[in-house]
């Protein structure tokens, strides 16, 4: 170990008279957290040394060692009993430096035509195009859950707010599947940000690109990379991948915050619309009655820390010159806790959904006050031939006839009616009643059953689960 | 005039006992701000009107006339002789307001079977849709600004940077292109961006879709969409194509604050890399010898600005429940200033790049200190066989030396290399040459003279100046 | 106006060749927003020329003539008669020059020992301290409102939320006292940042101090300032002052974006806590029995407006070199914004709470349901001796059985209450009680009647309306 | 251990029918990094529990139990013996639940008249509190290391930069003292902020205040608390002082970060005014000769970090209503990052600079190039009478004179310099020179080298090191 401590024992020790102080080295070591990367850190090297030897920089022989000294490293720290140096800085020395004492001098060849600047920037993107994936799946996840649910709860319908104010009555599915929409718009992001990052970084070496005859697109299809990089100087200080990344995150958890506080108000006594199973509840310490919806409230809160990662990525990145500089090690921190927040926060979402109530005789009882269905009177006189405008007038003048009388519009009698407008007639309760109103809003994307019916249908073909 | 500020006059005004208070109608009036939007929202009610009359809601007449108010405003809006009041709120009021005041009661029929919730997310896509095209062209124009000065300086060389060290010598066309790939992928992004938010929001209305018989399909055709959104409950909602809008944004100003950075630095008298043009610097009010680059001081501070508005619409969106909520209003300044910042950066970005002057001599002479072809005397080893690893270690050793001496590594006789290294023989003076060096180096996005001359070909071919 | 134009009429443009671009001009200008700095400006002059006069540096009919000019000027700029020209980029030099043009040379001498690098932190730091005074005063306001509010409805009970849950009964005039003490501290907080800005930057010039036998304390004196800046270098280059300000602008947006939350929470229909004044809500244009507290919703929404400027400020300075850097520039806009974001929430909402009106029968009714005085049940076992956590699940199983038979806690016999301990006796159903629960929390800060009472007398002496 | 899975094992579970989900107490459990606070909450739980026997309502000999109980954790936990138990959340509950297991039915007791919601604030305000002064502390540590520096290399001369160009000669002490300044306005801050949360909540239970007879003042003297807070429902939702104490450290982090900027610029080939020991600097992987500022860059990029955590607290906050609420549990990861982000980074640039050393001939040298005396020639001519602007405009032209001829002002002859200005004489070679310019700025806060001593020993005498 003493040898580590000193300055020439380093990997790039040669040029230096003073040894690192200690206090430097745990400032600067990035291993407790990048050592989360190994995997694609080994599986970096083996493309490269592969490559290397089919041309001719290692031999056969020195390449088996290395796949062997990788695997087994691999195999030791999926067991948990690599050890992990921090005077080894960061995952690429830990594991290179292993290797060196397994397999020898040729462990001590791996390294050419490489740099850490192109291998971090390898090892980031190979992680991130995986977290695109793994990200899109438990969205998928949770748009599966409100298909179910949608489907489940088809045609009860509940009010539909703007300004958190009754509005007009909807079915509650089509409220559901306004959630589905807004995480598969997230899918699609992640689908054209990990596109966008998927070409291979190796063989840019530190910022110049490299003298030895290596074959960047080799190692890049090994690696399913799409194809490589265009320029050595911009790949070893691009982090626009990563911030698009926590970027596409941002959004999820945003959309996370508001279907989160939606959970919350409607677990509140006053709304009372759905019922949160125990399981993902808990109680108060000193309120022996309470029980609290603390997962949605924890995802809500949760938002901020995704912005907060999201932010610290573009003040790190704000004002750098090319190429790579050493802040940008700051990556990766914000990064992980973005895919950890957004992860977890995904999954247990999911798993609340599936273990949730809807109260829909709560929702039905609600729609029948606040004169839900004055948009349809409106409409009813709009087709009478009343210009839309004039029609908004006389249906507030009769709404605040109602709020005077304390009823609502379908306990008017057709003569109380007809004092706002002439033109209503008889046919006019059908229109004043919910259903009749829900149903009536058959445009595209409307809350009609039939079209609810039909997004249904196409999400669960969509999801796979028709 | 006196009518409009009774609330019974507004066009929402018919349920309210009490005017809106003076004080209430300037805070929440948008018109200051979103009458930017006119174009739009014009274009948008002639094709609401066109189908509202194909089926039949609105006659021939009546459509004619309509068409005709509209065509009269938005003449006067171009002019500048239309009169905007900010009792009426908005864009949209503003706008059918004076249409009833023209054509009359026809005009009062437009609004039907949409709401403002919907048209305004309709304005501010079309808004949005356009301003991708219009940063696009911009990003393009400093794109072929760089790909002029990477043919103008060819085979320049200058110190390539990391960690502002200097590290290894480069082609500056090659750091040039470095930008073109950086503002090439931002470009990229608005064009996901456009696409995906390039679904017509109309005929949602204020939340549940519409029960009269209209025809979103026509409308978005008219209007040049992709298609319409499949839920009219997240339509008048989603703002999430204005963040990601501003996050592409943020991601060109940051870019924007690196290159002007590096501007900034190769100003100063201890680098002189570069000249601008004295019509992009100002002057000192105190001391007159000095000549400021204050474009890029200003476009760098201006990152500040974009990344303010990111984070404004973040923050407004976190925690609403859906759908429309007056919250939701604010969207707008932030998306304002983040495309007035973006476009004017770029613009004069391009201008200032197109009258840059680099001092190449000076560059040249940079490359001649601090042992910059240090990496290719340990490539040279690698390629007679040292192990990368004990190679770096010999450089750096050799370069300690040089430090002592206060010389190059081409300075060094042979003898004195052959002390750190056997294998050290008379063609070691060719890669310890800077030109020797760069021209090594390609690998494909590397800084050889050949990689860069492939790449400046390939760059004019997509920007069309081949 | 045509020599205005050419680089040599700029007051710095001696050492330049050709003159500044257009579009250079227009990107640099910030006479649009910093014209509001005006009086500043000219008081700062006159305390400067007075100054010089008195150290000989200027002649006192020198004096006497900028003193007159400056009068006249801010009398046209009062007036809005004063032209402000964009070519002369800020309000620094539109002063300047139309002085020079009405007083002559006189008007030339008044620069010395100054640069618009100490002037402009100068104007600033007076702005933002007049606006500390400013917004304490409306914060006042608001507090003054949630008095008055505590006073009149002194005695009303509602139900006390955590997790948006009902917890335990409370005194309205409780809740209403929270945001007193929120809007205090933001007070404090103003009170702090004034006093720490408030050190006169004039006479640090350019950066290095002035080498003119100047008085800077005269100045700071003359400006109400507490002492000068100790250092010239850190002086020209801080915007901490800024920063700070804007912190404290956040915090206080924050708090209103909590009471802006509860007050469209207890808007809804569900909650029927609150009855916002007609004035202070706006209507659908679709949607004719909508009443929607678009005040509460905009001021929430602009939280993201005030972060956003504290977003841009912090991001400006971030990685600045010493001193003053052009970007600072940068710094006046969101300051702007953030002032007038803060300053007319404020104002808007001190009058809403004056017109607000709690439905004070509902809340009433609200704290009947929900066990709410379970915690009251369980302090009543401790008192008998029950530890506190074995008491918490006594009550625990109470609740649940509540729940099962779905009453409420008094609803209970005394028999049935035994058989979940034998220690309650008849006179819990005191403590079972909303007001008996209320009243005895009388703990310092806590809902107990004759608590709130001290609270409230004791605000009223704090805001002078005993 | 099987107990504790199931709910009514919790120490709130009394009223639930389900166990908490295995997921859910992964999500929800905070005791991973809570348990930082164990002393707080130790020390709390002490003075409470002398507060609640004083009282009567522990008997002495419950409240001995629970000191030694309580004893016996705190030290277990020291030693890194405690096992922390996911299954119990927190680390209030931890030790409560680990206090029953040791002293019996007295541990239950503890809990009476408080809640976990004025708990943490509690636990949160005193490790903030003692933050403020350890922060302070080394705050002071890093003006202590720039008052030796200044002492150090008192007299010797720099440029002073404006825009990175060099605008005026400097001496180094002075820049120097320009970080004394900013760093020891941070100090201020921490003050202030200590001081506005220095009140204790205990007592504030849940949200309403308790019913026991409890003393709050008692307990808040004893844990060194300045009074206790007015309102308890404020109290449980305020997390304002975390916010402000962030607010705090963003500006510190901001100040480090321009220091940084400085000392990577300085370490520059280019500029080569600073040696950074080599024990705070690392070397390349790839390039043997380079010798990287990873400190301050690292420190540079950790700014994202504290402002990412400022953001994540405040978008946590925005729009929640009163009281407690579940999110806040979030606010304890971004406020230890902080602190340790910041006391680190403190830590580590107090050392560097204790390391450093300049290299004065280098600064010495680029004092005698680019005209940087103009402005003492601009000062030279207003002493002659010339308005100061007029004198600008000759000092320009004179510039633009020596630029054409590659030469200093102090180059020209003094009849090169007549040709400029007939007022020119021979003495204005005093004020061409570097040191005369220097010395000549003794206004209050200026460069003159008498100003810089006595800005010297006066923060020696601040620091207590004279």
């Amino acid at each position: 170990m003493s040898e580590d401590k000193s300055g020439s024992a380093k990997l790039w020790g040669g040029r230096f008279s003073a040894a690192t102080a200690a206090s430097v080295e745990a400032f600067t070591a990035s291993i407790h957290y990048d050592s989360r990367l190994y995997r694609y850190d080994i599986a970096g090297s083996k493309a490269h040394a592969t490559m290397l030897a089919d041309r001719g920089i290692l031999s056969r022989q020195e390449l088996a060692d290395i796949i062997r000294g990788l695997s087994e490293i691999e195999a030791e720290i999926d067991a948990g009993t690599f050890r992990f140096r921090r005077e080894l800085e960061d995952i690429h020395m830990n594991i290179e430096k292993s290797l060196v004492e397994r397999i020898g001098p040729a462990g001590a060849r791996l390294h050419s035509a490489r740099s850490r600047n192109d291998q971090i920037a390898l090892d980031l993107k190979m992680y991130l195009r995986d977290q695109c994936d793994i990200i899109g799946d438990l969205l998928a996840g949770v748009q599966t859950a409100f298909v179910v649910l949608a489907r489940h709860y088809l045609g009860q319908v509940m009010p539909g707010y703007t300004h958190m104010q009754r509005a007009q009555p909807v079915l509650l599915s089509h409220h559901l599947l306004a959630y589905y929409e807004m995480f598969g718009r997230d899918r699609t992001r992640l689908v054209d940000c990990r596109r966008r990052m998927n070409l291979s970084p190796l063989g840019s070496a530190a910022m110049a690109g490299s003298g030895l005859p290596i074959d960047r697109e080799q190692v890049a299809a090994a690696l399913d990379f799409d194809g490589v990089t265009a320029n050595s100087m911009d790949t070893v200080g691009d982090r626009d991948f990563a911030i698009e990344f926590v970027s596409c995150c941002t959004l999820i958890q945003l959309h996370l915050s508001r279907l989160s506080e939606e959970l919350v108000l409607w677990s509140t006594e006053e709304f009372s619309f759905v019922d949160i199973a125990d399981a993902f509840c808990t109680g108060s310490s000193i309120m022996p009655q309470k029980k609290n919806p603390d997962i949605p409230e924890l995802i809500r809160g949760k938002s901020g820390r995704v912005v907060g990662s999201l932010i610290s990525l573009i003040t790190l990145v704000k004002g750098l010159p090319l190429t790579y500089n050493r802040d940008l090690q700051e990556d990766k921190e914000p990064v992980f806790d973005a895919v950890d927040t957004v992860a977890a926060s995904l999954a247990i979402m999911a798993e609340l959904l599936r273990n949730l109530r809807f109260k829909t005789e709560r929702m039905a009882e609600a729609t029948r006050h606040g004169c839900m269905t004055a948009t349809d009177l409106a409409d009813y006189l709009v087709v009478k031939g009343v210009p839309f405008r004039e029609a908004h007038g006389i249906v507030g003048r009769t709404v605040a006839h109602c709020i005077e009388q304390g009823c609502e519009l379908e306990d008017l009698t057709i003569e109380q009616l007809q004092q706002h407008s002439r033109l209503i007639e008889d046919d006019v309760f059908e229109v004043l009643r919910v259903e009749g109103s829900v149903n009536s809003r058959i445009s595209i994307g409307g809350t009609g059953l039939r079209r609810v019916e039909e997004a249904v249908s196409l999400a669960e073909k969509q999801m796979g689960i028709a």
